[in-house]
This record gives C-alpha cells, structure tokens and sequence, in this order.
C-alpha cells in the first residue's frame, strides 16, 4: 500500500449532499456529535479510507478482536426538515504527515464533490486550557455569506488568535479551491478530558443549521463508550510519537510487536 | 533504491502456507522464538526485502563483516502433524517511517498472498514495566472465530488498553482486506531485557496453535546470541533516533560515517 | 493534493524581470518590506502556489474568515528608473520538510524562467540574539560581480560564520544551476519581535538596488498589521512543531480539529 | 526538483577504478584524507549531485559568496604504483532522511557501477569520547577476504558493538547486493574536535592499501581551512535540527530566510 486508498462499499446517488466532517482531534467532541447522529438516524456506510499516512498500527476492543485504522463515510437520504441529503465523515484517525494530511483531504473532497456537495462544515474545539461554564459554540467561515449564518445560530466568529489544524481546517481551505463554501465549528472546552457537554453544545448547533431532527438524550451514554476507545487511541497516538522523539539513553518499553 | 524491493532467492510452491511474522521489537521474544523453529527444523530461505525505509545503516558482525538492512522469508514443507507448508518472517529491522511500514508490509502481503495465505500469526512482546513471576501470553485476534481458538490454547484476550503498533498489527490489519484470518500472540514481559522465558512461553503456544513439534532446549543457548545482536541493533535505533531529534548545543558525537 | 500546484491567475508578458523573494522568516523583516512595495506600487497577483508539503492548516483573520497556506507571486511593469520589470514572491508559509522546500523552490524558479528571469534577490535577515543600534544590512551573492555590485549600496559581505536556510537560500543555489545571478539581503536584527526597522532597512537598500521610488511612510502603520498575522501563524507553526515531537505524558491541548 | 539529479561534467572512461568514499561525519577525518589526496594528485571533478534530500539551504564562504549542498566526484588515472584508477567522492552533506540516504547511494552505486566498480573503500570514524594516545584505525568488511587485506595494514577489525550509520555503512550493504567488494576504514578520534591526527593516520593506511604516494605534510594546513567550513556546516545541521525539533514555548531565532 503506497497510496491512500478509497473502498467504496455502495454506489450511492445523492443530490447536492451537505458534507460533515468529524475526524478525531482534541476533546473528540466533533466525534461523539457525528457518531450520535449516525446512530440515531441510522445513517448509511458508502466508503471508507485507509491510507499509508495512517498510524502503521491497529486499535483493539474490549474483546481483542482488532480493528484497521480508517476513515469512514456515511450517508442519510431525505433527512431532516428540508429532505435534504447528507454526508457524515468520521474514523479513528487523521493523516500523521503534512503530506499525508494534504493526500487524503484532496481524496475526500475528490469523493463529496463527484457527490455535488457544495457546503461543508467541519467540527472540532478549541481547548481554552480554562474551566468552562457554559460552552460557547466558536466558528470560522470560508466567506461572508457563510459568517452571517453561523452568527443567527448563536456562534460567537473567532478572532485572530491563531488558526485550525488538520482535516477541520484543510478541507475548508482546500474546498474553496473548488468553489466550496463552508464553516468550522468549535465547541469550547478545557481540554483536558472526554467532553460530553461540549459535543452536546456542538450538536445541538449542528442540528439547528443543518434543520434535522435528532434524539439527544442518549448522548451521555455513547459518551461513555466513546472515552473508553478514545482514551485507547490517544495512548496509541502518544507511543507512536514517543517512538518518533526517542532520547539517547531512554528506551522504548511501549513497542508491541 | 527509491522503492522497496522483493529479492526472490527460490521459486518454491507452497500449499495455502501458514505465515508466522516475527520482525524485531521490544524483547525481541517473537525474533528468539521463530529464529529458533528456523534453526531447529531447517527451514529455507526463499526471499529477502531491502527498503528505503529502513534504517541507512549496516550491523557489524563480531569478526567485522557487515551485514545489510533486511527482513528474511523462510519455509517449512509438509511440517508438523498436519504435513502443513509455513513461511516465517525475520529479520533485523521493520520500517521506520509510517508510509514505509504500510508499504513494506502491503509488499509481505502480496508475496504471502501469492503463496496462498489464509492464515497470519504475528508475534510479539506486551511490555508491562512490571516483573513477571509467569509469563502469561496475551492475545488478539481478527475474528470472533480465532479469538476463540486461541482460548483453547490458553490465550488471554487483550482488552481494551492499547492496540498494536509495527508490522504486527499492521499485517493483521491489512491482512483482513485481503480476507486473511489471523491473530498476534504477545509474550508479557518487563521489557527491560532480552526476554529468554518469554521467548520460550510465547514458542510453546505457538507449537501448540501451528501443531509443529521443536525442541525448545537450544533456545536459551541462542538467546545469548540474540540478545547480543540485538543490543547492537537497538544501539544503532537509537542512535538514528537521536540524530533525528538532536537539540541546539548537543554536538552529535556518535554518528559514524 | 499529491503535488505541489501553481494556480496561475493571470497570463503576463514580462521582459526579462528581476525576481524578489519575501516568503516569511524570523523576524519577517523581508516579507514586511516587500508586502509595503506591492502596497504602495498597486503591483498585480498573477499566480499562486499551494503545496502538501505547506502546514496542513488554515489561517483564520480577524472577522473569523479562513484563509489557505499559500506563497502568491506579483509583478510590477515598467516600474522604477529604468522601467523594468519585476516578480515579486510573497505568502504565508515555507514548505516544511527538506524535500517539500526542494520541490517548491524548483516549482518557483521554474515560473520565473519561464518569464525570463536572470536575477534573484532573497530577503530574509540575520538575528544576532543582541541588541541592535542601527540595523546593518547583510549580503551573500552568487558570484562576485553581484558582490561588488552590493557592496556599493553599503551591504556588509556576510563572512564563514554560517549559511542560508530555507527558501531564501535554496533559491539562489539552485538559481545558479540555471544561471541565475542573485543576493541574500539580510536585516540584521535581535530577533525577539516583529522588526519594522529592519524593515525599512532592507526595503530601503533594495529600493536603491532595484531603482524603485517608494513612499516608506506608511511601512510603520503596516507593520502594525503584519505583527498581528504573524504572531498568528508562529503560534501554529508552533503548534505543528510541538505535535511532532510531543513527548509521554504532556498532552496536546492545542489540537483543534 | 523532485528527484535527486546527477550532472555529468566530463565523460571519462575508467578502468575498473577503486571507489573511495568521504562525505561529512563526525570528526570529518575521511574528508580532510580524501580532500587531500584530490588536491596533491590533481583529482578532475566529473559528476556532481543535488539532491532534495539535502539540507534545503546554502553555504557562504569568506567572501560571502554562496556554494550549493552537493556531493562531488573526482577520478584519478593509471595512478599509483599500481598505475590504477580511481573515483573519490566528497561533497559538503548527505542526505536528511533515510529514504533521501538509500535514494542517493543508489544513485552513486548506479555512477560508479557504470564505470566497472568492483572496490569500495568508505572513510569514517569511530568516536570514542575518550581522549586517544595513538590513533588506531577500525575496520570493517563485506567479506572475509577483505577482511584479511585490511588485517595485513594494521586495521583493527571492529567488533560487535555497533554498526555503520549513513553513506559509510550504506554504500557498502547495497554495494554486497551489486557484487562489491569493500571496507570501511574508521579513525579512532574522541570525536569532539576537528582531528587532522585521525586524518593523517586514516590517510596513511588508504594510501598503504591503495598503493598511492601522496605528500601528508600540507595535511595540516588544510585541516585548518577544512575546520572552517566544517564548523559552519555543523552549525547549520545544527539549526535545522532544532527547527525541526522546537519545543512549545521554544522561539526559533536563528532562522534566516
């Protein structure tokens, strides 16, 4: 496997689908919102991705049976308020490299376009490292028009302080390269743990602008199922870069394998 | 050498083989065990794998002469109980980068494939940082159906604290794409040494799983001789490490070359 | 997105244009002067250049509004004294890893041959780490005819103390095997800020140089502007360095995405 | 520039020429031998390499005048007692990147295989961080018979403490796969110093074994210059290096560009 490759698993028709992205990052409250939705309006698998500049490595669940590192999309037809078609893209991993970061954005944007998505929004937090009150829903825009939505929703736009990285953020950028609008959401959080009240803020903005209907009542508990597998990942992601940044003199006991 | 490359050294016909991959890693307890069925029951080398993606270095034997790189495919014919064909993989190094670990591993596969694989053991070393009193073999499977045959050999299934990084996981992960069944064996261990007794522990499972009868008397003589090469190989992992992470004011004073 | 891409916006007939690099670095000093020479001179974007091996992020201004990582080329016709012609390089971002720097400047000489290009000048700057009193202006040049040239406008030779990293050097290097002439003007500067007198330093001796009158009032109000951007973009630029080399046990609390 | 290049300067025919490789490493005790020998003998350069997995940067000399990150090839002919020829490469890098390392050895073995290579001689060294009374000189060998011919002048052989990292070691392993002969020779130094002491008794043995008479008394005199410019050069490793290892909190203020 030299390249990224896309499996698709259903050829599916959709009409001019919006597209939601929710890789893992910080918090993973864009996860827990876009794996909610998923289960609870019994959105469909079409195509996953598996690619090089994935953690050479495998996840394992409570069972020991293993699971590959891959990104996965789902779809829902005639959804919601508008019957309008949707995109979902979740996984248990993002590209390690710039490099590999730039490949499989431009893979995932080559298949929600040859689908006709025109608006993208993409979750993700923004970990103030300071204890929260009442999780404010933050937001960045491709364009004006895009902006002026998200403030009627109640997100604050976020100031010039700093900047969104990985998937969250290159696939807007690189989506206005096809004439993509789009928007980042990001639920505030401290950071420091698995942040159910966040993704419930997220979600329920989410909801509003994207007009479709969803029980929220079970998200505590996936968020519990959620932890468990996350805190697993970030283990992983953490030995992966410890093996990476090795020191003279210390030895590496984490290597399974 | 831009690409990684399968240097065949026989042509051998196999039937549906059985491939037990064992590439170094902490404790190097796969390495011991399968270089010991190797020795023990004169299987043949019939393919080497030189990449890229390897460390740019040699290994110095004791009496000078250097030794390349590489990872070695041997195999058994008509062995064991069941007459059954098997390849083992060893050798001194896996890849270092993550794109390189996919694509040797996808270039395992597609030997392994050729030769008509169906089934994979990967062996391998959970590091506790605990002392051991009796090495207990943890297992993880890719199916329901193995994880229960590997209960029947005393197998504990791994739960959900970690994954599996490197070619043995990788090779189970990508290996299920290609319908292959499998399962990773790893040896409990302090990791702190070159571990004969898991080595031993994790061979006689493996015997038991594969119904190949070895002696297991020679292991510890041999694992005095791993354990010396491998120290060497882990000097010169760090010492790549450390070239690759050096800090302002630190002069590197071990590089060779 | 496998390769570095040029977006070409305009199709420009230039005559034999000299060839101005500003692509940020520490203290930002070229890219603020060659920023306030496309200001005050009205020159015109004709091509941009976006690359996977730029931080795998986007930028986000004051009014929330995302911006993609990307170097941008200008020109100038028959500008200055003797009506020359002029391409100037500007953007956010450098590529990241050595080979992405490799294929990005030979993307960019590439263009600029094209338009006939035979003279290079690279602005970067040279932080002392002390204090400075007035800002010397420090040169390196392809061949000692440019050296003699740059030695009239009081640009101080740098002397065997070290080299030129990143764009602005690679592009005269490799200008060379394409017969290119060309000079490094470096600022001299501590380094710690955003330095707008090394600024107008540098912007002062290259307008000398280039035979270009500009207006260097406004550069201060300028400077204002550009801090605020940048301090934007070191912060994820650290941000990216840190996720490479995060160590056991710090968490990364910065991801966003 | 994607791919390493190698220019051709002069077309020489060669008659199955010893190959003896110097580039940069600790101590640079083989270039300072190798520099030597090209300017007492009048070596004719034939073929450079640039490569993008160079440091992406350039070097300033005194003058201020900027030289490319290259690795140089000379040739000797019906030199010696022997009247044999000779290919001596030495350049002012190697490649970053393990990858960059195997793709350029590849492409040097590809040159000097084309010219009826059969015999290859690496130039290194071993630091000890011990301060040494007499310089000894280590050997290491691709062959036993090799091994014998180095014994005969005086070459310890190296024993199983480590390995060879970088173009020394490289160049050798894939040499084996080419059906070359070769050694690398390492002189004993404490390794924090420029040491012209290891290069004279480096330099005393290859010419032993290559049966050549060089003057060693200018020896000196040049390590003084090559102090210099190597110096310079580690500086600039050095500063890449840290660039991309910066911590959080770390502000990089060497960075020139």
């Amino acid at each position: 496997m030299k390249k990224t490759m896309v499996k698709i698993l259903e050829e599916v028709d959709l009409d001019q689908p919006i597209f939601i992205e929710a890789l893992p990052g910080i918090g993973h409250v864009g996860k827990m919102a876009a794996d909610h939705i998923i289960a609870e309006l019994d959105a469909v698998k079409f195509a996953e991705i598996y690619s090089p500049s994935f953690p050479p490595q495998v996840m394992v669940n409570d069972e020991g049976i293993i699971d590959t590192m891959k990104n996965e999309f789902y779809y829902l037809k005639s959804a919601g308020e508008d019957k309008e078609d949707y995109i979902l893209l979740v996984g248990n991993t993002q590209g390690l490299s710039p490099e590999g970061q730039y490949e499989v954005c431009g893979l995932i944007l080559d298949l929600v376009e040859k689908h006709g998505v025109k608006e993208i929004y993409t979750l993700g937090c923004l970990a103030t490292g300071q204890p929260v009150k009442k999780t404010k829903i933050f937001g960045a825009a491709t364009d004006k028009k895009m902006a002026e939505k998200l403030k009627k929703y109640d997100v604050t736009m976020r100031s010039a302080d700093g900047g969104i990285i990985g998937a969250s953020g290159l696939l807007l950028g690189m989506g206005t390269l096809r004439n993509m609008s789009g928007a980042c959401l990001m639920g505030e959080t401290p950071g420091y743990f698995i942040d159910a009240e966040a993704a419930k803020a997220i979600l329920n903005v989410l909801l509003a602008i994207l007009k479709l209907d969803v029980d929220t009542e079970k998200l505590d508990e996936r968020a519990e199922e959620t932890k468990k597998m996350i805190s697993k990942a970030q283990k992983m992601e953490q030995e992966m870069a410890e093996r990476m940044t090795l020191k003279p003199g210390e030895e590496d006991l984490r290597y399974i394998g």
